[in-house]
């Protein structure tokens, strides 16, 4: 193996979008993660998994222990990811139908999350969506996901200076330095659970 | 107004099953709660309420005000009917996708469920659906439903003796007993909050 | 019985301070509300209940069936009240430990909480005390407590001017009117589970 | 170092019991981890530590930035400590009084618990104490503790064969092969947070 690529481990991480809306926030905090991860932090890869084309869980779709070809290509995703970023907002203070239905496609057995890293970052009014993210950390504990603690990110999205541009791109500075510190929460809690 | 009518309130309760599968549980529950209202209830009219041909949460599918033609037939039902039924299942620890989705279009402005009563029933392993609908209570005051506290009904489906037959039908007798006093209890807070 | 009185039907609320820090913005909260309670709003009077005495709930203590003499003074006070408001900092994401212990003592059978109604106000750092007060909600399940859904009230006490003196009293006039909506909204619940 | 110790990293586990009786269960749950421990794992070493004597919390008894000496001495022992083993019934659907006030305790700053690894265990009727330990869960999340997801452990103390002598000690043999499984879980996840 070449040994530059040995010290520079590289971790693959799943984005996940709650929101299906285009202009969504969260789609933005994503977009924004993405270009964190290539231009300012090292060994960290974040793809974006789209999941708004998921059929409505429905486990009589699961037809001769096969998931419907959707479903089967983004559990495989979630399979060859490391670890995850999810961001989602909040709706009645727990997450969306879309990011549950993710959810629950991928905790099928076998579970394609198990024992995997895990990071919330979410946006909005009222807690910024602190709700969700607590109701996201209790389905983890099924899903055997391993949440980071800290830094937690919930982005006041409508008090002072606007966050996002019309396009829903992040603009601000103060909150793409605490999306910085979770990818990098994220990715030092990675490595130590890969126990090197 | 015909005064038998007026002695004899009828309380319209609209069912909301978290499972779209066939032989689901919980649509046996469903069917119980049903024929239980018919036949041993006074006053109390429960109608399921199908949810499995909304489409997902979008809402950039509000155009001009208006909701998708299921969303808004769906959302006319929550709004005439005085009560609600919550079965679920409980996946990951939370309600299902399926149901998550149905509360997020009926909560859209104006939210359809604000200020009645609710009950809630489910089946499964492990806590026979309990965490789900603690996070169904967490959902709740968003909405503005009113949920009774007691009795609860949590339904060990794989414990003892068959709970339900073959087709999902439900057999027991304690357990019939049980949701008929969920029945009785939501009848009785629902008259309460009338104020009258 | 006197007419004046029959059409002015008082409700006593207990409140309970999860706070036992002399200059707690809670026992401030209390304060703003029991002056409110007493110049503008009709028919309601808030007594503030001590829980700052009460021994570590062990069950040890409850002997021949009788509480400690605090425990059983502290019952007494809840039992005959007709709801609640409670106002409680959150540590660690839930309820203090001083508020969990009287909550505790009080539902040690018969649990003299049962079936009255409440509401909760809280004000701090991060979301202002939300997460205790989802906690407190979920012990009111047990406790069969009748929460008011809205308003919520989370006072974030320490963004923009300052909301309490140096002595802990509340001197910010939104946050009082926002105070009031609750007293007003509990008052109206409460007269709704009256069923009158 | 002596070779034989390097190869056998010695685990120091703190435990924890959220009950004050001195019949209770969770103590017997604790005393059979201690057993379990010293007989039947390699390199975990579990004391517990008694809450009881905790005064209340009250921040004000914080003076000169000191604690009481109870205080200090628990925050000392949390502090050596690698790992946590909790055992608390549930109360109210959430911990019980005396646990809050110890997490409370040994999250004022500097926060005791930081970043370290713990596992919750609990005995009971309904579900075994599982809301309890859900609510520690996030409780863990400002605490920042790294619980382990799997297995869960909720002893229905109450179903089939009794599960406890008359003087609390565990003696069903499949809950103390569970109890096992439980502590060579936290003691991988430990060794794995170390990052070796």
């Amino acid at each position: 193996m070449d040994s530059t690529l040995a010290s520079k481990p590289i971790i693959n991480v799943a984005a996940i979008c709650g929101s299906t809306r285009k202009a969504s926030f969260h789609h933005g905090l994503i977009r924004a993660a993405i270009e964190l991860a290539t231009q300012a932090i090292d060994g960290m890869s974040i793809v974006n998994v789209d999941i708004s084309l998921l059929p409505m869980l429905n486990t009589d779709l699961e037809v001769d222990d096969k998931f419907p070809p959707e479903v089967e290509a983004f559990r495989q995703k979630i399979l060859q990811s490391e670890c995850f970023l999810f961001a989602s907002p909040e709706y009645n203070y727990t997450v969306t139908a879309p990011l549950k239905n993710a959810i629950d496609w991928a905790s099928r057995p076998p579970n394609v999350f198990a024992d995997k890293g895990a990071a919330i970052v979410s946006a909005g009014g009222g807690f910024g969506g602190g709700l969700a993210q607590y109701s996201l950390r209790q389905n983890g504990v099924f899903l055997d996901l391993h949440f980071i603690n800290k830094p937690e990110f919930f982005l006041k999205a409508f008090e002072g200076p606007p966050k996002f541009d019309d396009e829903g791109n992040l603009i601000d500075t103060e909150a793409k330095e605490s999306l910085k510190s979770v990818l990098l929460a994220l990715k030092a809690f990675t490595l130590r659970l890969r126990g090197k």
